[in-house]
C-alpha cells in the first residue's frame, strides 16, 4: 500500500508541475521546454564557434550529441489544434504546411546528427562548418513558422 | 558573407527565445524545460502502468530510453546562485545539501536507466515494477527540494 501511495503521489507531482493543462497547452509547454533544452546545448557550441569560449572538442561533442538526440523529438510537440493554445509562438502557417514543417524539422535532425558524427572526428574546422549548417536549419524553420 | 549573416541570425534567434536572461535565469528556464520534457515522456508511462492507456511495449521502451538519457542532464541545471533567480521552484535547501541532491538526481538516473534496460525485455510486470522505482526516485527529490 505504501508503495502505491508513493507512486500515486509522484505521478501527481509530475501532473501538477509539468503537464497541468489541456493536451494542446501541454504540447506548447513541451515544445517550448524542448527548444529551451536544445538552446541550452546550442549556446556553448555557438560561443565556441564564435571564439567567445575556448574550443573544447569533448564538450562540443557532448552538446552536439544531445542536440542530435533531441532534434528527433520536435515534431510530436506540434499536434493539430495546438495552434490555438495559449502562449504558442508558432505561426498558423506551420499547420497549413505541415509536410514542409516536418521536412524542415527532419533537416534539423539530419544536420544535427551530422554534427554529432563530425564531432567524433575532433576536426575543429569541420565541426565549425557543420555547426553553421545546423544553425541554418534552425533558422529555415523559425523564419517561416515562428513568431518573434 | 551570406552564410555568416545567416549564422549570426540563427544564433540570435536562439539567444532571444530560449536563453535571454542572466545565467542564473537561463539555468531556471533550462531545468524547468528539462523537467517538462521528462514529464512529457513520463506521462504515457504512468498512464500505461495505471491502465489508463493500452500497454504498448515499444512506446514504453522509447519513453523510458528518453528519460534515461535526459535524467543525466538534471544537475547542471542547478548552478550556485540560481536559487536566487526568478520563478524557481527549488528550495534553498537544495544548495545547502548539494551532495545529497546530487545523489538523489543520480538515483533518478540509475533507476531510469534500469527502466530502459528492463523495457528492452518487454516483460510487462517487470517494466511496471521498475517504473514505480523511477517514480519514487522523482518523489524523493521533489519532496525535499521542490516547492509545490
Amino acid at each position: 500500500m505504501k508503495s502505491r501511495l508513493l507512486f500515486a503521489a509522484a505521478c501527481a507531482a509530475f501532473a501538477a508541475s509539468a503537464l497541468a493543462h489541456s493536451p494542446e497547452e501541454d504540447a506548447v509547454e513541451y515544445r517550448q521546454g524542448l527548444m529551451t533544452v536544445i538552446g541550452w546545448n546550442f549556446g556553448p557550441l555557438g560561443a565556441m564557434v564564435k571564439g567567445k569560449k575556448p574550443f573544447d572538442a569533448s564538450a562540443f561533442a557532448l552538446h552536439a550529441e544531445r542536440i542530435a538526440y533531441l532534434s528527433d523529438q520536435v515534431v510530436e510537440g506540434f499536434p493539430k489544434g495546438s495552434d490555438k493554445a495559449a502562449h504558442t509562438d508558432a505561426k498558423a502557417a506551420l499547420w497549413a504546411n505541415f509536410d514542409d514543417f516536418s521536412d524542415k524539422a527532419k533537416a534539423f535532425n539530419t544536420e544535427s546528427r551530422a554534427l554529432a558524427e563530425v564531432a567524433r572526428s575532433k576536426d575543429e574546422a569541420k565541426m565549425k562548418a557543420q555547426f553553421k549548417k545546423v544553425a541554418e536549419a534552425c533558422k529555415a524553420c523559425h523564419e517561416k513558422y515562428k513568431n518573434d
